[in-house]
């Protein structure tokens, strides 16, 4: 079987949501999985010099109304959480603590944040995230130490300068092998590329 | 007949010409026409803080490979111009001088255009932009007043303060009434507006 795609998104980034709901189904009609890599556009935009789309004169507005016009085009409820963008760092930490036991379970849990977040546009605190780890059997208490581990925030601050250092800029950005795609809108791209491997 | 949808772009934009190819016949099939409109995305940047594609870290190499991967996937040849960016108010005012006679042909003239500096990677001179508008039975004296007209100047700036206050901040940028979508990557969101009015 031919390496994962992967996946990179940030848990504040709606596009990271609207391509969330497509990506595994695209890589499995093609015999791929997907490695599903949080990161921190934040420490991105350190780099690149990039900044919150909301935040930009004029894109701001227009991107308010595409992600709720993108998302819901893909069959997916959309709704902005009050408070945006947010400091994803606690999602990123409790999905690499949960990817640690089970990588299956950390998709699970990526997916009911996100389904969370924009799906019901909620603020989603520590409590929300104990509660969905604990519907997939996670003890609250071993999470919250699993966020807390210095071997778990390494790993979150690892993926992001990995995903820098492969030049990724903005969320989601995906790879096939070495191809890079940007953009939820590059999905159907990338359902070609995984089917001819290049035009 | 509902009213045209406003297709702005500017001349020197990969994904403007992308979209080129495919705007006139997803529009038609909806019994729309299409009002091509040059811009100028230089003066368009001094108001949003935006810069050419090509010169942002990371994003800038990243574009170069998505416009050739982009035009070439809609079957269009994909060669980047020795030069780029390049200031395409020439080429705008010679569109806005034919459009003042023909618009019909203000869009082949168009068309020409894009076909010689993404189609086949030129840098586009003034004696080009006399030879193809020449192929359409307009005189280069004629068209060299034109350009200097000071109307088609105003046209053109008038143009531009349009878009802007329009929300137009990158090219391609197209409106459906006023529903705004902007790049290459919304022609398919567009077919299906335009098929349902919405989602």
């Amino acid at each position: 079987m031919a390496e994962p795609i992967d996946f990179y998104f940030d848990f504040s980034s709606p596009y990271g949501y609207a391509a969330s709901g497509r990506i595994d189904a695209i890589a499995a009609r093609h015999g791929r999985d997907v490695r599903w890599r949080p990161i921190l556009l934040g420490a991105v935009f350190k780099v690149t010099g990039g900044q919150p789309l909301v935040a930009v004169p004029m894109k701001g507005d227009y991107s308010r109304r595409d992600f709720a016009r993108t998302a819901r085009l893909m069959g997916l409820p959309f709704t902005m959480p009050p408070t945006f963008p947010f400091a994803s760092v606690p999602h990123a930490r409790a999905f690499y603590w949960i990817e640690g036991q089970d990588a299956s379970k950390a998709r699970m849990f990526a997916r009911g944040v996100y389904q969370l977040i924009f799906g019901e546009g909620r603020d989603v605190t520590a409590a929300d995230l104990a509660r969905i780890a604990g519907q997939l059997g996670y003890d609250a208490d071993d999470l919250a130490k699993g966020m807390a581990d210095p071997a778990i925030k390494d790993r979150l601050k690892a993926e992001v300068d990995t995903a820098i250092a492969r030049g990724v800029f903005g969320s989601p950005f995906i790879f096939i092998d070495d191809e890079p795609f940007w953009g939820s809108d590059r999905l159907d791209q990338i359902d070609r590329w995984l089917e001819t491997g290049g035009w």
